[in-house]
């Protein structure tokens, strides 16, 4: 089953504290689709500046990743974000966001991709996200993330947003945001009775957790030494989980407890190495052997 | 088995977002006892001074603690401490430490504990640590619990400890402050290259990380609401996994595996209210029955 996502193309430059890196490839919807392409093809929608390199829209293609709804725009530029992460390599700094085209990212899907049943609405304001939930109108599971600007600054949009999803994912920090709530048990369940059916909250090195009315789950994250670059961690988790639920062509409770399970294992290989470096050396078979380990480690 | 325990035996006062409470039962060894007697019959070995109050002993004694063990010098005081507790409910600072008989405790064991072969070292300086080592030769496990204070003060002897020990147990800043490395999982591989067989890194509302030469992993904490007072829940995590250990009399990496799972749900329980309050109210089945949600929540 094809999955459609909607959300950021970027050009990002990360330092760590051991590395820096400029202008590589980034954005939600790119580590979206790269890591849900493992399990389902993907049609992206998204907005480029002429001064993005052909060559990111290539390695996309050369993956199930269907490019035809990533709008390039001539004489403006791509989304630029700039960030620093601490020594812990789970918190980071933003230093510099310039918006550019993606601040005036008005999406019109192509004919065929309205027929999605499969939709994560990746990074975006709610106004944004509402407007692509119109025009898929078949959808059968749509999945949002949210962040901390659009829960300070479009609230209403928002709560709207939530009325309409089957699920949000967002992180620890915004979760406490959004519910005012220091324990993230209590905000999870908050969450869900502000609309959306389930609610994961991503807690970066600590794992991810999950909330439905009937379901209270952690699952950890994969333990790994090889911390290069979280960048993208939550956004490959998003698509490893969702890839496999549009694979499946199923979200009931177990299946969606695999997912969860699929998405830290994805987002486990993003982190060792800068951009999508590390998951352009795997395929699924090394994906699906992680995964028997992690289930392993979790038996007792 | 039974199982001996060696650490503090204090008077807690605790402040918390919400409630507050003076002079409560606590200390590592009574925590850990009060967790262990669960499993297997325990032995405590500590100090207190005049000012303890005699229904502390009989609580513990209704359990299968024998607390023969337990010093009473006249003319002194117990060990009291202080903390309050930040919103998050996971980080706390210390208002005030009175060592006062705790601090000249040189524990001077029964013969009849001379002959444990289950031993387990709660806070204390490592030359205390060294010197019941000293006194239980036929210790086949014995495993240490340890803190920034000795690791800032005491290095030399806490490195004479780890050549003595089977296992640690520490929590996840006093691993950073250990190793000097921020990725937890290279510091749980430095510090078993620094002599115990194997390492727990506890994270608190995390969950905790194994490590040993062969085995990496790592559990999440037991998902619950009803986060009242963290206190004393690293020391039953580890009263909860020495117990099931001793229990079984075994501590091959499958039975170590199941009594981390132990620890997690032990912990879990104390959390929910001050001091030993709502470990009073359980029995074993409510541990097992916890124990076999835990495992369903991680099993997909």
């Amino acid at each position: 089953m094809p999955l459609l996502v909607v959300g950021s193309v970027a050009l990002d430059s990360v330092e760590t504290p051991v590395h820096q890196r400029d202008n590589v490839l980034g954005g939600s919807a790119v580590y979206f689709s790269y890591a849900a392409s493992y399990f389902a093809p993907v049609r992206l929608v998204g907005v480029v500046g002429e001064d993005w390199p052909r060559e990111h829209t290539q390695l996309l293609n050369q993956r199930r990743i269907d490019t035809s709804g990533l709008q390039v725009v001539p004489g403006k530029k791509t989304f630029r974000w700039r960030g620093k992460y601490l020594p812990n390599m789970n918190d980071r700094e933003t230093l510099e966001v310039h918006l550019n085209v993606f601040g005036e990212f008005n999406p019109v899907l192509p004919e065929d991709y309205r027929r999605a049943q499969f939709l994560f609405l990746a990074n975006g304001s709610p106004r944004l996200q509402l407007s692509v939930l119109d025009q898929t109108p078949g959808a059968r599971l749509a999945v949002a993330d949210t962040m901390d600007l659009w829960i300070r600054n479009e609230y209403d949009d928002l709560m709207r947003l939530f009325q309409r999803i089957d699920g949000l994912v967002l992180n620890d920090a915004e979760a406490k945001l959004l519910t005012g709530d220091e324990n993230l048990v209590r905000a999870g369940h908050k969450i869900c009775k502000m609309g959306p059916r389930f609610v994961v909250i991503k807690k970066g090195e600590h794992g991810a957790m999950f909330f439905s009315e009937l379901e209270t789950y952690v699952l950890p994250a994969y333990p790994t030494e090889d911390v290069f670059d979280p960048t993208g961690a939550g956004d490959t988790f998003a698509g490893g989980m969702m890839g496999y639920l549009a694979e499946q062509n199923n979200f009931d409770p177990v299946t969606l407890k695999k997912a969860m399970g699929y998405g830290v294992v994805t987002a486990s290989y993003t982190v060792e190495d800068f951009s999508l470096d590390r998951l352009k050396k795997i395929d699924r078979n090394d994906l699906d052997l992680r995964m028997s380990k992690y289930q392993q480690m979790l038996n007792f």
